[in-house]
Order: C-alpha cells, then structure tokens, then sequence
C-alpha cells in the first residue's frame, strides 16, 4: 500500500517538523515567550483555513487524552497552538429563540459557528421557528474562489459536517429516505433535498467519511444518492488504499463505512461501581481495519487534493472533525473515547506541519460543546462516583479514574453546557483569545477569507 | 457604617471603568483584535502583583456562574481579562513523586504555584518524602521588599492561604493543637510549628479571612497565636465595620468567622432524580451577615492598605482566594457556588479597576483544579444523571440543571483532574497564553518580581 508508506514517511518528517517548531518556539533563557507570543499574531487574510473540530472535546477530554497518551507533563500538537482561548456554546429554543438551552447539541453548535447565528438544538444551518437558510462559511469561501473539503470520522451526513453544506429543520434528515423531520426541506415540496444530496449538489471538492448507507439511498426523482454524485464529477472511494489513486482534477466522495467509522482504540465501557476498580484496564490500540483511513491519512489526502501548490489568490478551507470523541463519551467508553481524540490529535499535527511551510493557512483547533467524561480520584466503599467508572493504567503506571454520571447506565451519556477551548494559529487567530461566542467564529473565518468586500458578500 | 458607603460609591465607579474598558478595548469597525492583543503584551516587571485564585473554579463552574449571573452571552469581570490559556494541575504520589497523581488538592497544587514545584497531596509547601521547605513566591517578595497581602473566605490557614507562608507536611496542621500530622514541624522538635503560628512568624502584611478558632489555640510556649500575633505588631480584626479603623502603618488580623466565611447566596442542595425538577429553585442572595466582609469588601481595603501611592519602587503582592466555589461544589450546593463565583468575580473586578489605574500591575485568574459541577438537560424519568441534580430557575427564565456526580448522596464530592483555565494582564500576563503547567505560575510572577537578579535569589 503506496500511500500507508507515503504516510508515514511523512509522520517522520511531522516529528521533525514539531520538534523544529519547539525549537523555534523554545523559551526564552528566562522563560518569558512575551515576544514570541507578539509574534504569532497576525492579521489580514489566510490562504488556507483549516478547521479542526473536536466533537464533545472539552477539557477533561484533552486532559484525559494527554494524560493517557503522553503523560500529565507532556504535550499534545494540539497544545501548541499559539493562540488560546475560551468560548461559549449554548443554543436557543426553537419555541423562543430569545431564551437560552445551556446544553447543546452539535448540530446547533455547528450552526453557531459556521453560520455566525444560533440556533436551536437539531437543527442545520437553519433558523428556529422559520426554517430560513442560514448562509454557512463554506458556501462564502466557494464563492470567493476557495477549494472546499468537510472531512469526519462519523457518518458525512452527521451533524458537524452538514452545517457546511447543507440546510434542513433535522440533522436527522440524513439521507432521501429519512426525511420525516423535515416535510419543507423535501425536493417535492420545493426543498433543498436531504443532507446527503446537498453535499454533493453543493460540489464540496472533497468529502470523506463513513455514511455509506445514506448514499446508497434512491432519491425522489429515483437515482441513488450516489449516482448524482458520479454525475456531479465525484469520483466515489471506498477503500483506503484507493485513495492514492485519486487525482487532483476530481472530487471527492470517500466513504469508508456504511454508517460511524470505526474507533482506533477500543476498551471496557465503564460501569457502576465497583467496575475494574481492582483490575485497571490497559486500552487497545491500532483496532481500526486497514481499510478506513485513519482521521491524519484523511487530512493529508484532503490536504493534497487541496492545496494549489504554484498559485497565486485563495486556496482552501476544510473541516475536519474527530467525531468519535463524542460518540464513545456518550458511550461511557474512555479506551475508544481516548483514542479517537489521540487519532484527532495526528490529524492536528499534520495541519500544522502543512501551516509550517505555508505560514498563510489559519489553523483552529476546538470543540462544539463539553461532554461527560471527567477524571475523578481512585474509587473506594465509601467513595465514589454515583454514575459509571472505569479505572485505566496509564504508561506512566498509575491508576486514572473517568468518571461518566451524567445519564444511567446503558443511556447514552450527555453532553454538557461548559464553555470550551479554542486555540488557533495564523491570520486572524488571536481573535480566539479570551473569552468569545462559537458564532464569533464564524466571524473570524469569514474575515480570514475576505478577499473581496466584506459589504458584497455578507 | 462608612466602610460599606466608601465600598458602594468604589464599586458605582468600577461600573465605569468596566465601561472604560470596554469602549477601549472593543472589537474594531471589522472585528479584529488581533492589535489590542499585541498592545496588551508587556513584559517586564510589575510593581503589583494581585493573584485572583477561585478555588475549584473550572470552566463548567465559570459558565454556570456566567449563566445564571449575567447570561450566556453576557461576561463576567473575570472573562475580560486580555490574556488566556488553560494549566494542567496533577500532583505526584508520595511515596514515588516520579508518578502523577491526577487528581490533586489545594495544597498539593497551592504548592505548585506558590512554590513551583509539584508535591503530594496534602503537603503545604513541602517536598515529598523529605519534607523540605520550599521557598514560596510570598517569601521572594518579601525578600524583594514588596508588602504582602494573603486574603480568603475560607479559614487562614486552610490550604490556599498556607501554601504562601508556612511549611508543613500536612495542611490538617492548621493551629498549634492540629499538629498530630506533622510530628516533626512542632516546634518543640525544632520545626516551625503550625499553619497559624507560621503565617504571623512570616508578617505578612494584611491577612484576612475565617479561621478565627486556629488562632485561639495555645502555642507550646503558652501564650494564644493570637497574642503571638498582638506582639507581632498586628491589629486584629473581627468585624467588618471596623476594618475602617485600620491604619496603613498596621499589619493586620482580619478574623472574621470561627471557620469559613459565610457564603453570599444559600439554596438547597441537589438531591439524586427528580428532585426539585418540577420545581426549579430561585437562588436567595444576598445571605452573608453584615460583620463578615465580602472578599471583594477584603479585597479593597487589603489594596488600600498595601498600596504605596507616591512612591517608587516595588509595590505589593496579593492573594486573593474564592475558596468556597470548592466548598459549595463539594457539598453539591450550586447556589451557594455561584454566589461565591459572583462574590469571587466582584474582588475581581475590584483588581481590575486598581489595575487600569496602575497598569504596573500583574493580574492573574485562575483556579487551583477542577471540580463536579456539570451542566445538563433537564432530566426526564428515563434520562437523568446518576448522581445528585438540582435545577436553578435563572434570571432568563430558563431551567439550568446543575449535576454533580463524583461521589455518593451526603458525601463530599470530588474534584476532577481537568487543566483549568488561566487569564492575566500586565507585565508578564502574555505567559499564560497555549498551555502551561500550575508550576509555570510561580515562574512567570518571580519574573514579574524580579528586582534584582535571577540567579542571586532563587
């Protein structure tokens, strides 16, 4: 498999480069990085935006992440964004947009932050009480000339990257067949269709992902799904290793699983007290079958896609989200859970070796809410949690508790309505400092794109 | 009462410069901050330190205040200030201090960001294993001539307060009749006897808080701490009303509780499903007695007495600890909590407004570790947090449920092993920015201090 050796060829050449960075960004010999942080701040407008989406990648998240994977001291490429902050992500009632829901959903939260407008829990890129199309970041930079990529571990009809692409009542309305939710948004009633056919009537450049089975779908005019997509100029991929075949004149449609794809790690649930308190758990790594691209090998190819290498004016936005961060939180599973945020992370890390050599790329790395995990102290009779633990051994040979009590057992876990970390490098990026709205995020894409008039295309 | 009106008219003007700051510091015409940012990076040194510490403040305890005080899309004193990042706080075990422990405690992590470096659980200032004292950032200041100022709404000598001017090897060690833990730091086997006793050995300038029983106590040679403390050339003090009475030229006592303080707002407690979700709960403000001071009440008058207007030269050194945001989270009381977020958030901006007056002053926010506090959906009879619930009615008239689920019904629960978030402004804030550990705090408010050179006195 030519392109699994070109990846990690390239993963040396990442070590490399982020050891070079830490170099350049070393301390100062009296640790002030006042300077270097002056530095990193940059205005104007980015070539290329890169938009790292973390689902459900809240703090405890991170933590429990870098504790597991590099140690408490020990930092992840995601850590080193220059550029950090903090957000608010609560949406909006459908029956009252005025007042607020402190706990999101990723659909609302995406709406917020591709669109600039909240709005209420389920929905895609459409506004509560009136179903009105909300114009998404994505659409903005195809029309300023930028290639577009929307790239995911989950299903590509799921949430986070629909509210690029598409706008429907339901981000239950995945696919044509699945449209109970959203009777406006049907062709027949003069809709845009479902999730999946705006996808591809949209043109994003390349899109990758699980979802299969929504594609498979006959739409209302009879073809599948996946028949317009070939007519649209998709090349349509379903194997990793078809990927390095994949040439730069085409677009893209990869989808490597019927529905989620597959988790990298995988491990015990946790379970009411007293669970593996007395037989800690080492989690399993490397479980992903070879054929799904890992989340990094996705990027790279929708980097290389991408890229107009040789070029002058706008190059490319792309999303990419580790999605399965937070499926398995709701799964109460910290192996599964660790290991896509780990997996995440490598994407992270390639993004930032690309924005190395092209310093113009604005790069963001966040999350769209909290979620339920929470690393809590090692388990007694008399004390613990009241909700499901799973005890892990971590390379560092300790014992690190995660805690998940926000639902029952066997109910999925909830998200939770705490503000979330942004950190961000590039054009624009130090508008992340500080304490910001997601849809200022929106904003401040939008103004990294503006290679036009901010007044003709809002 | 003219302490309270003097307070009152201080705060109409902090309004102000709030507003001030706001005007000054708002989004250009297109949004971008990116300037304001780099003009907000100063290095050098600060003639002023203030060190904000919300014990147990993490995010989700940050936005549930936010919340319910000012609303989601509203900002408290503590989101304004320029300069942001997130710390990890792990401690390490004591019997092998190469291993994390990642869950600490105040002390623990007290030690690590007055001292810089990481020790066990419980320890105020010492190191694992050998119970070295380990000079602390209050001690620097002091030997660089800065007054001092150590102020909390839990007892002096709990573990925040302690870790500035005493060393012991337990924080249970807290008067003179609390040595049981510390067998040798009595000062009859040549240590330097308790919490109590060590904070007046140290004279630190202005110490204020609860705690009052702890100085009661008889030292070995007799005489109270208290007395100890009169000859010590401290004032003491016991009601708020007279803290107008203290003059510049004193050091002072302020006890102003047997234990801790009492909180500003009261509520009932969460309770495991359904609790009161059919009937959300009003939180009652406004709780505290008159004769116990606010902190931000402390937080003026301890400024007031530290500072040296129409001098040059070093300034002071001050912290100021929320410390019942922990307390009440322990007890799953999200009422209590808030409260003492707000009340934590008002000395904040007490701070903040001596700081636009004097921007030689290094600001820090930031919490000592995380805690249980979550925000969720309103439970329903088949979806619900295992642990306890309690749901606020908030000033939108939206249910807020708060859940904590990190221990049992009618026990304390935990803190959590999540990086918290730290903000700055002034002289070295630029610091906190990416992601430091707690250790690094003590490093960047030495550089702060720095009068003379490093290498002559760490």
């Amino acid at each position: 498999m030519p392109h699994r050796r070109a990846t990690r060829a390239t993963a040396v050449l990442i070590v490399c480069a982020a050891t070079a960075w830490m170099m350049t960004h070393s301390l100062a010999d009296d640790g002030d990085r006042s300077d270097a942080l002056k530095a990193a701040i940059v205005g104007g407008t980015a070539r290329n935006v890169i938009l790292f989406l973390g689902d459900g990648m809240g703090d405890a998240e991170i933590t429990l992440a870098r504790n597991y994977a590099v140690g408490p001291g020990g930092r992840l490429a995601l850590d080193r964004l220059p550029l950090t902050g903090a957000y608010t992500t609560f949406s909006v009632r459908e029956d009252n947009p005025g007042v607020p829901d402190y706990v999101p959903d990723s659909a609302a939260t995406g709406t917020a932050w591709a669109t600039g407008h909240k709005t209420s829990n389920g929905r895609i890129s459409t506004s509560p009480l009136d179903n009105r199309e909300l114009p998404t970041i994505l659409e903005m930079a195809q029309a300023r000339g930028y290639r577009t990529g929307d790239i995911t571990t989950a299903e590509l009809t799921d949430a986070t990257p629909a509210v690029l692409a598409s706008h429907v009542a339901s981000r239950t309305c995945q696919g044509p067949a699945d449209m109970r939710a959203c009777p406006k948004d049907v062709k027949s009633a003069g809709g845009p269709g479902s999730i999946a056919e705006q996808l591809i009537a949209h043109r994003v450049d390349v899109l990758m992902g699980g979802g299969y089975s929504r594609f498979e779908q006959p739409t209302e005019d009879g073809p599948l799904v996946l028949q317009d997509a070939i007519a649209a100029g998709y090349r349509i991929v379903t194997a990793a290793a078809a990927l390095d075949y994949v040439r730069k004149d085409q677009r893209l449609l990869g989808l490597f699983a019927a529905a989620n794809m597959t988790t990298e790690w995988k491990g015990d649930e946790a379970a009411p007290y007293p669970s593996n308190v007395k037989t800690p758990q080492v989690c399993r790594q490397g479980q992903r079958p070879d054929n799904e691209p890992s989340l990094a090998e996705m990027t790279a190819k929708a980097i290389e896609l991408l890229d107009r290498p040789g070029t002058s004016g706008p190059g490319f936005f792309l999303q990419v989200e580790g999605a399965s961060i937070d499926k398995q939180d709701h799964n109460g599973n910290p192996c599964a859970q660790i290991g896509e945020t780990i997996a995440f992370d490598r994407a992270v890390r390639l993004g930032l070796e690309f924005a190395a050599d092209h310093p113009d790329t604005l790069v963001i790395v966040t999350a769209d809410h909290g979620h339920s995990s929470q690393i809590v102290p090692l388990p007694t009779d008399t004390d613990h949690p009241s909700g499901l633990i799973s005890v892990l051994l971590t390379p560092d040979n300790a014992p690190m508790t995660v805690s998940y009590g926000t639902n029952g057992y066997h109910r999925s876990q909830e998200h939770t309505g705490t503000q979330v970390r942004i950190a961000a490098q590039g054009p624009q990026a130090a508008n992340v400092v500080g304490v910001t709205d997601q849809t200022d995020l929106f904003h401040l894409m939008l103004r990294a794109l503006a290679t036009t008039s901010r007044s003709s295309s809002e």
